[in-house]
C-alpha cells in the first residue's frame, strides 16, 4: 500500500535499520538487562553501557533522530515523512524501549525535542536541544499531577510565577517518565502562570527546569504492573520553590496549552507505530511456540489444539488493519499536519493499543505461565502497551472526540437525505404510485 | 491513501457514478419496491420497470460493467483496476442489490461473465456472454447441493455425463441465486463428470444449461431471515435428465474445479467492497437518527444517552480499518492476481461482513423496533450481510486458511531467532556476563 | 440450584408440560405453518386449527395460564411461583410462539390478563378477563406511537378525553402486537388524558377499546426482519375518534403510568425465560448438526473443524449463567415483588437476549445458508430474540438503570473505606512505620 | 439464591469472617507490605509479623481451615459445605493472598492439606499435616516442569526411583509456588516412578520432600508480570539426587495421577470463588473513583463521561452471573463430589478469571495510570488473576472438555428429534397436508 510512497533515502534507511536491529540491538537486549543491577538504589544510578555503545554505532550508520521530519523541522530534521517513519517505528517497536533509544528516538525525548525545535529560543536550543539531538542527555515532560485529574489541563495546580528575573515553580507531579534516569538534565514543567485568566487556555506556561535545580525532589518511582522501568522510571516529583532564570520560559507566558497541543500530535502516533511492531513480535513469538515440537501435548502440536489457529488468524487480521490505520494517520499528518489528521490520529490512538494488548495476551496464553514471566518479552510488553490506553489521554477521550466529530456530519447527511426524499416523491407521482405509509 | 493510485478516467467515472446514484438510483428504490407485487406467485414473474430504465441511463453514461478489469479481460473489460472498482463498489453497496444491477455489476452475473470471458468458447461467448454484458439477460451459478456439504467440492453429487452428442445432467441443487428471475436464461452447472478420477480436482466439469431446458425444475425459493429476495431469489432446483449439446461444456472435461477457483477470486472481494458501503450507510443513517430532535427522550438527544457516541466512534473506526483492508486486497489483486492475494482476500473475507453486521446492528438498536422493520434499509441489509459470512466459504474456512498460512512462517522465524540467540551468546561471552537461566 | 424450591405440584406440572410439548406441540409446528396461507390477505384472517386443538388438550391436562401466580392473583392464579414458572417458560421457549399459545401463556395476553386481574373492575373482568383466561379471545396493548420516542411515556400524544358518558380516543400507534389476529377482541390503549398535569406521571390513562369499535383502523402490518408474524402481527393503527363507554376506563383517570409499571414487572422476565429455552434449542440443534456424519467435509466431522467445540462450550457456559440470572430474578420477584427485584430484572433483561442471539448466531453459522432459511427454527428465532433487545425498553435503558443503581452504593463504600483508612493509620502508628506516600 | 442453604453455623462464621476482615485484615494490608523489605535477598527471608498476629487472632475466633469440608474430611474438617465456603472465599478474595493466609486457607497449602488428609499415612499426617493445619509451616506442590509441556502429565520427566530404603528424586521444576517462603517445610513432588508402564496414568508417583533436603536447589524466582510475589514466590527448583526415606511416598507407587486428580477438584473452584471477591472489590473501587468529586474533569464527574455507567452495569451483571456459576459448581460438588461436578467446575474455571480480569481492567482504566501502579490493589490483582487462566490447566483445556462433554449429548438429541419427526409425519398424514420439501 505504501511502498510507492517511499523515497529512495527512506528505503535505504529502512533496510539499514532492520539490519542494525537484527545484528546489534536484538542480540544486546539481555545484555542490557544483565547490566542493570537488581539493587533498588543502584539501578537508578546506572547508565547501561551496551546501550551507549549501540548509540555510537547507530549514529555512524545515519540511523539517528529519524522521528524528526525535515518537512516540519527544516533545520534539525531528517528527510523522512511521517509515513516513512511510521514503518521504521514499527521496526523499533520490536525491540522495546531499547530499540528506540539506540537510534535516539525514544519518548519523552522525542516530544521534548520537537517542542524545543519548534518553540525554543536560540539560546534554549543551543543549551538543551543540541545535546538532546546528540543523545548526550535525556529529558522529562512534567505535566501530570497527583491528586487532580490533570487530563483536564484547567485542573492543573502547579504554580509558575515570575519573581524579578526568576521564575518560581511549586507543584506536585507524578508519572514523570525519564526523571529517574541519571542522564536526564532537564524537565519541561507545565503549570499555571495566570490561573485567573478568563481564557482557560491561556492560564498555562511551560518552563525549563534543570533536573538538578535545588528544590526538585524525586519522592519515589511509580510502578507499572510491578515494573519500575529503571533507570528511566516514572517519578513522583515535588517542585519546592524551584527557581530558574526568566530565559527558561518556553515561547512566552500563557503559551503552555498551545505547546502541549503541538507536542501531542505525531507523538501519539509514534506510540501506535511501535505498538504495531510489538504486536507483530508477539505474534511471531506465538507462532514459534505453537509449532515447537518440544511443546507437544497429547501427541499434538499446540497449534492443533483448541482455537490456536483461529487466534493466530485473528491476530494477523487485527495487526494488518491496525497497521493500515496507522499508515493512514501518518499520511494524513504528512499532508495536513497533526491538526488536519485529528480523526485518523484519534482512531489509531484508541484502536491500536487495545489491539496490541489482545495479540500479546493471546501469545501469553500460548506460552503458559512462562508468558507472564521475565523469560519472554510478553509481560513487559503488555505492561507498556497497557499504559498507552491512558497516556496522552485515555481511550475514552479519543473515542468521544471521534464520535462527536462524526455527529457533526449530521446536517450534511440530513440535507442529502431531504434531496433524495424530494426526488423520490416526484417519482412516486410520475409513476402514479402510492408512497409507503 | 489511494487517491494517487486513481487514473483520471477512474476519477471521472467515480464522480459520475456518485451523481448517478444520488440523482437516479436512491430516489428510485422505493419505486422498485412498489413495482414488485406482494402476490406470492406474481412477484417471481415481474421485471421491475424502473430498474430497466435505470440500466438504459447508466449505460448511456458509461457506467457499465465496471467490475470487469481490462487488465485481466482485454477484450470485454473496462479500464479500471480492482482498486478503482473497490471504491466504486463501495458506492454501489449503499444502494442494495439495485445499485449494482443498475450498472450491470450484480452477482452472480459478474462472476459468470468472468467465467465466460475467460473460459468460454467463441460460440459460448457470442450466445451467452454478449447478452449478459449487454444486461439483456441474467444468469445463475449452480454449485451448492442439498443434503451434502458442498463447500467440500469433492462431496458434490450432481452427475454430468456425455451421451453421444449430448451432455446429460442430473442433480439436486439449492441456494441458486438469480434462478427465480424471469430474465435468467442460463445456469452454469457444476457437477461430477469423472467421479472416480484419482485426482479429486479433476472430477468436476461445468456446463451451460439453458434456464428453460426440459427437466430444469425449480422446486421452491429459499428464504433468508424471512426475505424471499424476489424476483432473483435463491432457488432449490432439480436437474432431472436435462440434456444440452456437447458444445455447452465450458473449457473442457474435468476443468470444473479450476473454473470455480478462478471465479471466486475478485468476486469475494466485490462483496466485501459493497459491505463497506452498506456499513457506511448504516452509520450515516444512525447519525441522522441520534441527532433527530423529534427523537429526544427525557429532554436529551439520543446521542446524549448511554454509549451512543462511543458506538458511533467504534463504528467509524471499524469501517475505516475494514475499508483499508479491502483496498489492500484489491491492490494486491491488481499486482499479483487473485492467487497472489490469498492472504489479503482471506482476511477481508472474514473481517468485513462481521464488521458490517455489527455496525448495522448498532444502527438498528438506535432506531428501535423501526430498525428491524420494512421502514429502513437496515433489516434487509443485515440479512444480506449475514449470508456473506457463509457465501463463498464460511468464515471458519477463511480463518483457518489465513492461520495456516501464518504457521508457514515458522521456519523462517525460528532461523532468525537462532541467529539472534547465537549473537547474544557471543555478547554474553564478550562482556563476561552470566547468561540468564 | 432450584430443585429444592419446587413444590410437588410444580414438579408434576413441569413433567406434564415437557411431555405435552414433546408429544403434541413440537410435532405440530410444521402443521401450524402449513395451515397458514401464503396469501397476503388470507393469512390475517386465519385461526390455525391445530393450535386450537392443542389448547383444548392443554387445558384438560391442567396446563393453562401457568404464568399467573396465585400468590399475586389469588382469585384467578395458579399455585406456581415465578421461579417455578421460569423453568416452565424455558420449556415453552423451545416451541416458539406456539408453545406459549397452546397453554394460554403468550404475550401480550399474559400482561393484559395481569392488568385486568389486578386493576380491572368486576364488570371489565367478566367481560374481558374471563374469555381471555379461557383462551377464547386475544388482546393487544397499544402504547408505542409512531413519530415519537414513546419509550419516554411523557412523549405520548394519543388523546383520551371524556365527552359526556363516553371516552374519545384519537392517536397513531404502531408495533401493536396481536392486533392482526382475527381472535383479538380488545386493545388496552394508553394515552394522555391530562397532558398538562404538573405531575408527568399522572397525565396518562388506559382505556379498553373493542377491536371492532368504529374508528379503529389497522393501516398495515410491521415486519420484523422479513417476517410479518401473521396472524398476530405488529400493527400500525390509527384510532380515529374512537368512542367507548366511560366504564371502559381502567382503574381511574391518570392511573396509566401506574398500570404500565405494574404490567412490565414479571412480563419482562417471561421473555427472558423463554429466551433461555430458545438458546438451549439452538445449541441442541447445533450439536446435532456438527455431529451429523452426512455433513463431513474433507473427511472430518464439522465439530473437528475450526472453533466449533469452543463455540459450543462457550454457548453452554453462557446459557448456564444466563439461566441462573433469570432464576435469581424470578426468586427475587417471589420474595419482594417486581419492585424489589429491579436490579435482577434489569440485568436479566439486557444480558439474556444478547446471549441468546449469540448462541443462535453460532448455530446458524454451523448450518450454513440453511441456518438462515425457513428450514430450521433459527432465523425466526433470531428475529424474535432481536426484538427483545428493544421491547419493554431498549438494552441501553436497562444498562443505565443498573449502572445508576450501582453508583448509589458509593456513599456506603466511601464510609467503609474511610473506616479502614482510619484503622490503617492507627496501625502504622502502632508499628512505628512510615505510611506510603 | 443460596441463603436458605446456609446452616446457622455457616451464617455465624460468615458474619465473623466479614467483621474480622474489615476490622483486622484490610487495615493491615499496607503494614504487611511495609514489613516486607525491598532488598532482593532479604525479602525472601522474611516472615511478615502482622500476618502471624492475624493468624493467632483468626484461630481464636474459629476462623480457621474453613476450606476443609467435614463432609469430605470427617477427622480434620470444619462443618461447612463447599457452597458455604464459596461465599466465604469470595470474602477472602477481597483481601489478596493475605486474606486467605490469615485464616489458613491459602494455596497451595489448602490442596496439599487435602492430599495429606485424604491420602497421607498416619505418620505422614502427624509429621506434616498437623503443623500445616496449625498454620505453623507451609508447603509446595512441585509438578510443573521446565522445558516440557507438563500440562500433559505423561510428559513429566522428573525421576522418582527406589534405592534400597530410600527414594531418589531427580528433576527440574518451576513455578513451584510457596517454595520461596522461609516457613515452607515440605514439597510434594510429582514424578515418574514407572515411565514404561503401559498405563500412562500409573507411571507417576508423589513423594514428600523436606524443603531443606540436600539437593533441593532453588535456582531463581519466577516473576508474574513485574511481581516476584515474595516471600512465597514461584520458584525454579532443581532436585539433584535428593534422597528421602521410603515412608515419604504418598499413597503408593504409581498413584500420582490419582492424587493430582483428587487434588484439583475443589481447589480449582476456590480460585474462582476468590476471583469473584477480587472482581467485586475492583468494581467497588471503581465506583468510588468515578463518584469522587476531586476527580471531576470538564465540570463533570467521571461517571458522567463516556461509557462509565455502562461499564459498571456490565461489570455488575458479569459478577452476578459468574458468582451464580461458582455457587452452582460448589453445590454440585457438595452433592456429587468433584467428579460429578466436572461440567460446572470446568465452566466456572474458564469463565470466572476472564470475567474478573475484564472488571479489573475497567477499574484500572477509571483510575488512569494510578490504576496500573502500586497505589491501588488493581495491578497486582490483575497479575494474580491472569495466572488463573493458566493454573490448573489453561482455559483452552477446560473449554475443550466442556465442549466435548456437550457433544456426547448428540445421540440422545438425535433420538428425540427422530421421535418428533415421526409424530410430525403422522400428523401431516392425518391432516392430509403435503409435508415441506
Amino acid at each position: 500500500m505504501v511502498e510507492d510512497k517511499f523515497s529512495p533515502f527512506a528505503k535505504e534507511t529502512l533496510a539499514k535499520l532492520i539490519k542494525f536491529q537484527e545484528d546489534e540491538v536484538l542480540p544486546a537486549q539481555k545484555i542490557a538487562h544483565a547490566q542493570l543491577p537488581d539493587d533498588p538504589v543502584l539501578r537508578w544510578k546506572t547508565v547501561i553501557p551496551v546501550i551507549e555503545e549501540l548509540k555510537v554505532k547507530a549514529r555512524k550508520l545515519g540511523l539517528w533522530n529519524l522521528f524528526l521530519s525535515k518537512a516540519h523541522y527544516p533545520e534539525h530534521g531528517v528527510p523522512l515523512t511521517n509515513l516513512e517513519y511510521a514503518v521504521m517505528a514499527e521496526v523499533l517497536g520490536r525491540a522495546g524501549h531499547m530499540g528506540s533509544e539506540a537510534v535516539n528516538c525514544s519518548a519523552p525525548d522525542t516530544g521534548n525535542m520537537e517542542v524545543l525545535a519548534r518553540y525554543g529560543s536560540p539560546e534554549q536550543q543551543k543549551k538543551w536541544l543540541v545535546p538532546l539531538l546528540n543523545g548526550e542527555i535525556r529529558s522529562s515532560f512534567a505535566m501530570t499531577e497527583r491528586f487532580v485529574s490533570s487530563s483536564d489541563a484547567t485542573n492543573i495546580r502547579t504554580s509558575i510565577r515570575q519573581e524579578g528575573n526568576e521564575i518560581v515553580i511549586n507543584g506536585h507531579k507524578w508519572w514523570i517518565s525519564g526523571a529517574g534516569d541519571p542522564r536526564t538534565r532537564l524537565h519541561l514543567v507545565m503549570g499555571k502562570s495566570d490561573p485567573n485568566n478568563a481564557n482557560s487556555h491561556q492560564q498555562q506556561s511551560v518552563v525549563i527546569v534543570p533536573a538538578d535545580a535545588p528544590g526538585v525532589k524525586i519522592i519515589r518511582q511509580m510502578h507499572v504492573m510491578g515494573y519500575d522501568d529503571a533507570p528511566e522510571g516514572h517519578s513522583e516529583i515535588i517542585y519546592d520553590n524551584v527557581r530558574v532564570p526568566l530565559s527558561n520560559l518556553v515561547m512566552g507566558w500563557g503559551r503552555g496549552f498551545e505547546i502541549i497541543q503541538g507536542r501531542l500530535g505525531p507523538g501519539r502516533i509514534h506510540h501506535c507505530m511501535r505498538s504495531i511492531g510489538a504486536a507483530q513480535l508477539a505474534l511471531d513469538t506465538m507462532i514459534q511456540r505453537v509449532t515447537d515440537p518440544s511443546r507437544k501435548t497429547f501427541g499434538k502440536y499446540l497449534y492443533e489444539h483448541g482455537t490456536v489457529v483461529s487466534d493466530i488468524a485473528k491476530s494477523r487480521a487485527e495487526i494488518e488493519s491496525a497497521r493500515l490505520l496507522v499508515y493512514s494517520a501518518a499520511l494524513q499528518i504528512d499532508k495536513f499536519k497533526a491538526k488536519g489528521a485529528m480523526k485518523e490520529i484519534g482512531i489509531a490512538k484508541f484502536v491500536v493499543p487495545s489491539m496490541a494488548l489482545q495479540v500479546v495476551d493471546r501469545a501469553m496464553q500460548a506460552f503458559g505461565a512462562q508468558g507472564l514471566s521475565q523469560d519472554t518479552d510478553l509481560a513487559l510488553m503488555w505492561a507498556n502497551l497497557r499504559t498507552l490506553r491512558l497516556a496522552d489521554g485515555p481511550d475514552a477521550v479519543h473515542i468521544q472526540q471521534v464520535g462527536q466529530r462524526e455527529l457533526k456530519r449530521a446536517p450534511t447527511l440530513a440535507k442529502k437525505a431531504a434531496e433524495i426524499k424530494k426526488k423520490e416523491a416526484a417519482l412516486f407521482e410520475k409513476y402514479n404510485l402510492k408512497p409507503p405509509a
